[in-house]
């Protein structure tokens, strides 16, 4: 374990489902060095196929701060979803990004049904993934070759984790900030966002 | 308790805290009617000051539906906090748009610090309130014409329901979706987003 920064990209594209990714981002960018100067230890950015507004499935609408070919290497990504996912599914220019960026990241993480994404990437072949238990079904149908997971809060294989629906996507991000800077850090970040229930 | 539909306003401003408010977003865009079409039961919609972009807390820039001049009454009003409520605090048009639009609301809701804005709109004198439990000395010292209540996830006074820090945002959504539209529709809401923990 180490405090060294790291660079997390948020993909986000229309229909985005906006907890999916506004999870991530409070948790990720609240990290916190708990010595010195309590220097924020992750800079969070999204990231979409260009940089026009956004506008997620509930009407919110996001400026992105990159566009996929202005965001190079980053040491986390992360691949929320949405009803939207289904029309990235087929954007080849979006899923070869997500598979580039995802080979040289640290970790990858998705939300929700953003591990269709990481699945069409061919990022899942042969390892457990899970999705919005919704979407369960539709994930076994569409990706015979993931040992697609249910009932489990988040699915760790080490360089990929995929998530359950929505909310856990808050979850998954305190056990990332654990992994990546120790229990201690992820305590005090849940605790800065009143957050309990993850561990 | 009714199935008509209502609308939600969500005020953001520069520095707003982004779980303070997509929590509820997410929460009431997503209610639905349990039978017939499923259709949508809450119109939500973000007011700022004016309708330039928003930039959040921890840097996503939003873009608001409306300025707080052209959005009228609306059923539920949600008041999120972060760093940036300090400022706003000082922002006599915004405070008196609160005041107002509260008066007229079925229910008004802040999240976080918040609730610092319904104090200085006088909503909160002689009412049982709370905020994030960081603040909890600061609200004390600022509004003492407040009954400030701590270790609860929200407060609930009828017209008037203040919740904890960030992530108690979903909590107290879920709390009033179970009021207006009662339990079967605020457990629907609750498992589309996957989130057991507020009950």
């Amino acid at each position: 374990m180490t405090l060294r920064k790291r660079t997390v990209a948020i993909l986000i594209f229309d229909d985005v489902e906006l907890l999916d990714f506004a999870g991530p981002f409070e948790v990720f960018s609240s990290v916190r060095n708990l010595t010195g100067d309590h220097e924020r230890l992750m800079d969070v950015f999204t990231v979409a196929e260009s940089t026009a507004p956004v506008r997620c499935r509930n009407g919110l609408v996001v400026q992105p701060e990159w566009s996929i070919d202005e965001c190079q290497t980053v040491d986390v990504l992360v691949i929320p979803g949405g009803a939207g996912v289904r029309a990235a599914l087929g954007r080849n220019h979006v899923v070869e990004w997500v598979r580039t960026r995802a080979q040289e990241a640290e970790l990858t993480v998705s939300v929700c049904t953003g591990s269709f994404l990481l699945a069409q990437a061919g990022l899942l072949s042969g390892r457990p993934a899970t999705t919005h238990w919704e979407r369960i079904g539709e994930m076994r149908e569409r990706f015979p070759e993931v040992e697609v997971v249910e009932d489990e809060r988040w699915v760790d294989t080490g360089d990929i984790i995929t998530a359950a629906g929505v909310s856990a996507g808050i979850d998954v991000a305190l056990h990332v900030v654990r992994r990546l800077y120790g229990a201690d850090v992820a305590r005090a970040t849940a605790l800065g966002i009143e957050y309990d229930y993850w561990e």
